[in-house]
């Protein structure tokens, strides 16, 4: 088989790339170095902003399908959801954690039977340091559930909630999502997982 | 009503980017200038490889809901279709050209409904002489039906045809894709229409 990888993106607005005046994401510039390093991508973004992981969950198979179904080629999802779960209305997250897992491992699940392997990576930090307690909370509850499907997970609320150039760009911004730079420190941290996973499987 | 403006662009893989090792294909770099400009975008990307008219209008209007209803910002389609369509196989092409107008005008009226405002880009030229005269075809009849509905559409493939640059890129490349060069060039060509189109309407 000829090298013919197309990726699907799935998950909210980080995915979307809301935000970057460049127009690139990190999905893009992790594509982008991929190209770079000899690899082409075909590569679908499909974040929908303000989504939660039971809305995504609720249309990434049917988006996926004829993205990656019945063709002769690595078929990939790389799927990252979970800040507006724990976004708080009435004092209440939008999504509870049980149904955050639950709807994340019905995702795994799906994947799994449709044979296209998953790459999981982790909700990102905001500028609001209570919603990142709540995050970095749902961020070990993912990792423990890629563990158990044995999918590949990328955790990266702890290291963006850390760094200086992130927060201030997300502070500079709409207090959620950062500019160019935030997404390029993004892909930096998801491409050594991007790179073992890739080549493998189908 | 603060700017926010959501823009679906819908199509195949030109509208996909494939091809472009930098990843932005023609809606990243309108995107982009417009970012430049001053003048923010959410860009939903939502062009699939292979996809006939009839395909994207199988699958356009699932797909633009959960992106553009229900929300306090500017929604709009750019729609852009008819390659695959004329691609032969067994010497008829693979949609009807009655067929291809039918599914445009199908989308454009649904667009209508929902209250999204739609422009249409043509479909591009790929390297084949023959295709392109097809091509040309489809193009002046998708003219006319956007005319018909009121919509602006944008010619391409006549000057892509004509365009060195593109030509080289394409017959460098798989026959139909361009690379970074040719992409930028599409977006300079949609530039102009989707300037005078932006700031219009809801």
């Amino acid at each position: 088989m000829t090298w013919d990888l197309r990726v699907c993106f799935v998950g909210d607005s980080f995915v979307a790339g809301v935000g970057d005046p460049e127009h690139l994401g990190w999905p893009g510039r992790l594509c982008a170095a991929s190209e770079r390093a000899g690899l082409p991508v075909t590569r679908y973004v499909l974040g929908v902003r303000r989504q939660t992981t039971a809305e995504v969950a609720a249309r990434w198979a049917a988006e996926c399908r004829p993205r990656l179904a019945g063709g002769d080629w690595k078929p990939r999802v790389v799927l990252s959801t979970g800040v507006n779960d724990t976004t708080e209305v009435d004092g209440a997250p939008r999504l509870d954690p049980h149904e955050s897992v639950a709807a994340l491992a019905g995702m795994l699940t799906g994947a799994a039977a449709a044979g296209w392997p998953v790459l999981v990576v982790g909700p990102p930090a905001v500028a609001d340091d209570a919603q990142n307690e709540r995050i970095a909370d749902l961020d070990d509850r993912f990792a423990r559930t890629c563990a158990g499907h044995g999918m590949p997970y990328v955790p990266v609320v702890a290291a963006l909630a850390a760094d200086p150039t992130w927060r201030d760009e997300v502070a500079a911004g709409d207090g959620a999502h950062p500019g160019a730079a935030g997404y390029a420190l993004l892909a930096d941290l998801v491409r050594p997982s991007w790179e073992r996973w890739v080549p493998a499987g189908p």
